[in-house]
């Protein structure tokens, strides 16, 4: 049975590193902590982090290894002349990179008799701890099941599946819907800012819209569910229309169109294969199967 | 002084013009209606719409009349020939145009003595006399303000500006920021379909990720409108890196990157001259100095 006084250890201490370490370190588990260059322990060693000799020692000193480096090559590299230590041990790995090649870190560390659980953060360090650090999960079930209490330590924990990439293609699919609107909202602000409208009085009206908007996304979701585009409330061919007026206006406002281009064109293509009286939510069909 | 007696003309009964003459019915005020082609006044008049027979006898009818034609030039086009009936009148075009185009229709109403008004309706239909339909006005205070309780009738009214155009570019801006939240979303939900993970299975993430993000806009609103970059919680290389992971994780995927390649470029030119430690919301700077 774990307890709160399970060992951890968290190799690689940037940003995220030791925002991880320092809850571990306040939620009272004895916390061994490396990093490759000097200079980042003192701070955890203060607060009564472990500081360990080597990588080696750093491993060995706790059943669950958490790796947060810059990228998951950075893992392989690092791991790979010290994998033995790796045996029997669970390593979690935080650093972000593609789901491609987080699949085959899980089969190298596995490979090497490691269970291996892939967490990707969708927060900023200073929200570590706290139930607004988002934090999801994928890969052996039986490690997240284990580690519960440690992983509830650094945030609110997500389980979304057993193939080890799909916490960061999660982590990917919310980005993409996040910079969409961060990037359709500085678009919208730009083309305002050239009537002299300012930022915040485009907010106003923005939050409430948006709001609507993202509260509208459980029909759309139903829609590329059941591959049902009938029941829309505004055609492909109106939102094609509304679109191209975005264009025109940004363009004559002096505002590059560029971000709407590629919604125009995966619009236009889906009316072209005659589906003009479709939910706009179909463009998901062209989407899915190009590239 | 208006009552809610006042009369109101309204020309053009497609699906907008038609459930804005209804809301006027519902509130009792006398409505003359008129439409191009015939078969679409027939459910007005019974519900007690005064139908007009010819187009000087509809705009005759009120002080206040709308038009609500598929396009602005289509309003041009029609009144033209009319237009010395306009005179002493408030017209309040509700058709969707450029915010150029909008300028030169008040420009030309205005020089045969009408006073203008443009709505930008942010609903559909169905949503028409209900405070979940925001209508946006700008142009004639003065007419913003004699009609305020006729205006009150089709939704939750806002004033934007005396600029005729302002209301048709904060329409366009409030759409450009739903459609980046709208295609983000369906390019994420496309990412999890490559894993087998179902679009409502995503949605019970993204929805309360987007609100997050939605809150988190008044602080890009705040960069943006001091100009100070430097306080973001993430920058410019690190979004970066976070963006062409998600192009890198479409394309394994099977996912057209296409909607976050102009995001990239921007993102890149940025850095490129020389602002990678800046808040993302410093791409503003890119998006409306170029085009
Ligand atoms: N910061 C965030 O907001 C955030 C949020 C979610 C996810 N993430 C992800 O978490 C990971 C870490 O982010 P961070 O913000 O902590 O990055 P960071 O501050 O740049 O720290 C990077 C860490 O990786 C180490 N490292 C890099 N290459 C290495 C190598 N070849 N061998 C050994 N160590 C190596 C660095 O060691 P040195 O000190 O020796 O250079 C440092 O400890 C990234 O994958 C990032 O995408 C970050
Ligand atoms: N529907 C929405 O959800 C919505 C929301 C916000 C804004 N809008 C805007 O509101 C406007 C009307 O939209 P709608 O949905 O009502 O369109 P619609 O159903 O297609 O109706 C178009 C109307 O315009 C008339 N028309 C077109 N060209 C004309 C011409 N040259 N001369 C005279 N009449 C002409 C049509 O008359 P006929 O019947 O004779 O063809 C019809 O009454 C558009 O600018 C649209 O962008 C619509």
């Amino acid at each position: 049975m774990t307890s709160t006084k399970t060992p951890v250890s968290v190799i690689g201490l940037g940003r995220l590193g030791a925002a991880l370490a320092e809850a571990f370190l306040a939620n009272g588990h004895p916390t061994t902590v490396w990093n490759r260059s000097p200079g980042k322990t003192e701070d955890l060693a203060a607060k009564g982090a472990t500081v360990a000799g080597s990588l080696t020692k750093a491993i060995e000193a706790s059943p669950l290894v958490l790796t947060v480096l810059a990228h998951h090559g950075a893992v392989r590299e690092l791991l790979d002349p010290v994998v033995g230590s790796l045996s029997g041990r669970t390593l979690l790995n935080i650093s972000s990179s593609t789901p491609e090649d987080i699949r085959k870190l899980a089969t190298w560390a596995q490979g090497h008799g490691a269970d291996y659980l892939d967490g990707a953060v969708m927060a900023v360090p200073q929200a570590i701890g706290s139930a607004d650090a988002q934090v999801l999960y994928s890969g052996s079930t039986a490690a997240f099941d284990s580690y519960g209490e440690q992983l509830g330590v650094l945030g609110a924990a997500r389980y979304v599946g057993e193939d080890p990439g799909v916490a960061e293609l999660y982590s990917y699919a919310l980005l993409s819907a996040g910079y969409g609107t961060l990037f359709g909202f500085l678009h919208g602000t730009a083309m305002l800012d050239s009537a002299g409208v300012r930022p915040t009085e485009f907010l106003a009206l923005a939050v409430p819209w948006l709001n609507g908007m993202v509260a509208f996304l459980s029909e759309i979701a139903r829609e590329t569910e059941t591959g049902d585009y009938s029941t829309g409330e505004s055609s492909l061919d109106i939102n094609l229309f509304a679109l191209e007026n975005i264009v025109a206006a940004s363009r004559t406002a002096g505002v590059d169109p560029a971000f709407h281009l590629p919604t125009v064109d995966a619009v236009r293509k889906r009316i072209a294969a005659g589906n003009g009286d479709e939910s706009a939510s179909s463009v998901f069909e062209v989407m899915r199967t190009r590239g």
